[in-house]
């Protein structure tokens, strides 16, 4: 391993995480920036020897990875007022903010760890895939020993090639969370325990990240073409406009993806 | 344990989990009936004692629970063929059919396994929940005692609450999947590797069915109203219509919905 010392601009849920597991890794944090010196506080008491700070003047630092993570919306202002040392590397953790919101800066890179983090979830970095982009190969190299340190699964990955990571986790995840959202609320609407449904979901994300291909797997009335069903339920759902337009679209699409995905 | 001699009507998926999780807790299942007799006999074989047959005549079977587990459309047809014995209990699998699909018999009830089932993957029974109805309590009483021998949860459920089940199941499970299904296609179409989603995939529905409530643990674009990304994926899957139309419409419900099903 070889020692990088570290700064970490922002300490939410996943400067969290990354601190910690950098820290432990045996890149020593040196300081925690937040603008709620509380927030910094919080996050330095937990590693080896980092200091809190609210100053962005860092041309004292020992540090040579800056790792930006905080909104989105505010990693290009927050950027421009940093004072970094000389050779100091600047990334930000963004799936979605490109490379060049960082152009101010000489060494600039994006650390993306492609997970949802909650800052009292306990997460298995290990299998964190993490995203690697750098604007030169010397940083990038920095960045992919960095990642490796503590991640089995490590990609280079161009600003292009996150746009289309984050699309489609937003259907899987973001969309995912929402039809569960949907079904718990009819659930209680009726009087029925969401949990009863626990099982059932498991198996299907299981089966389908199993098979390789979701497609593949597709289960439920649209693929089948089972029309009395599908009216049942539309005559349902009149009570759930919004719901309603959802089951049709999606009950369309799966009609026109069939399982030819297969190739 | 109360043993009850069990019959299967069809030798499918659910046929084939059923009968050998019920064969194991010491119900015998006596026949095994399929159009095709060479899925009768494969499923039989794996079972302790019973017969293959393709004769819809059970008037000498000793069999007191008759489970009918074959396509929904086909039900309520070999119902009308089947001949039981007297004291015979007729039930079906079905999640979405009534009850009263199988009203030409005396004693009729429903037995639902809430999963999805593979004739290859393994299962734990155990972990399935069954919703039972029946037309009268003797009825009841028995197929809540067959569930309870091999599954630790165990409701009664109206064919009315069956249907909002269904219905919720479809959201949840079905159309997950096809959500999953897009993803891999934009991902497979962009040239990256789907199994790179794969834990953030597992973490957020660990997530959404950790919080008891999906609605609260919600994240993405669309409950960050955050235009700019949405507005640059939009431009994006300007090549994928019928994804446009599914984005457009769940980031809309997910703005609608918010946080507020917290109470």
């Amino acid at each position: 391993l070889v020692e990088i010392p570290i700064t970490f601009i922002g300490a939410g849920n996943v400067a969290w995480h990354l601190a910690q597991a950098l820290d432990a890794a045996g890149h020593i944090v040196q300081e925690v920036y937040s603008r709620k010196l509380e927030s910094a506080s919080k996050l330095a008491s937990n590693l080896y020897n980092a200091t809190p700070t609210q100053s962005t003047d860092f041309t004292g630092s020992k540090a040579r990875v800056f790792i930006i993570s905080i909104p989105d919306d505010t990693v290009e202002s927050i950027s421009l007022q940093l004072q970094l040392p000389p050779h100091a590397i600047l990334v930000h953790t963004s799936g979605t903010l490109p490379l060049d919101a960082l152009t101010a800066h000489k060494s600039i890179g994006v650390f993306y760890p492609l997970q949802t983090f909650s800052k009292y979830r306990e997460l298995e970095i290990q299998q964190v895939p993490f995203c690697i982009e750098a604007n030169n190969e010397d940083t990038e190299e920095v960045l992919v020993n960095l990642a490796q340190s503590i991640s089995n699964t490590v990609y280079l990955v161009s600003s292009a090639e996150r746009k289309v990571l984050h699309i489609a986790a937003v259907f899987a995840c973001n969309f995912t969370n929402h039809l569960l959202a949907i079904s718990h609320q009819i659930m209680k609407k009726e009087g029925l325990e969401f949990s009863l449904l626990k099982p059932l979901i498991e198996e299907t994300i299981n089966k389908a990240l199993g098979s390789q291909i979701p497609a593949s797997v597709q289960t439920g009335p649209a693929i089948r073409k089972d029309m009395k069903t599908m009216q049942s339920h539309l005559e349902f759902l009149k009570n759930y406009p919004t719901e309603l337009q959802i089951y049709k679209i999606i009950s369309d699409s799966i009609d026109k993806m069939g399982f030819k995905i297969n190739s």
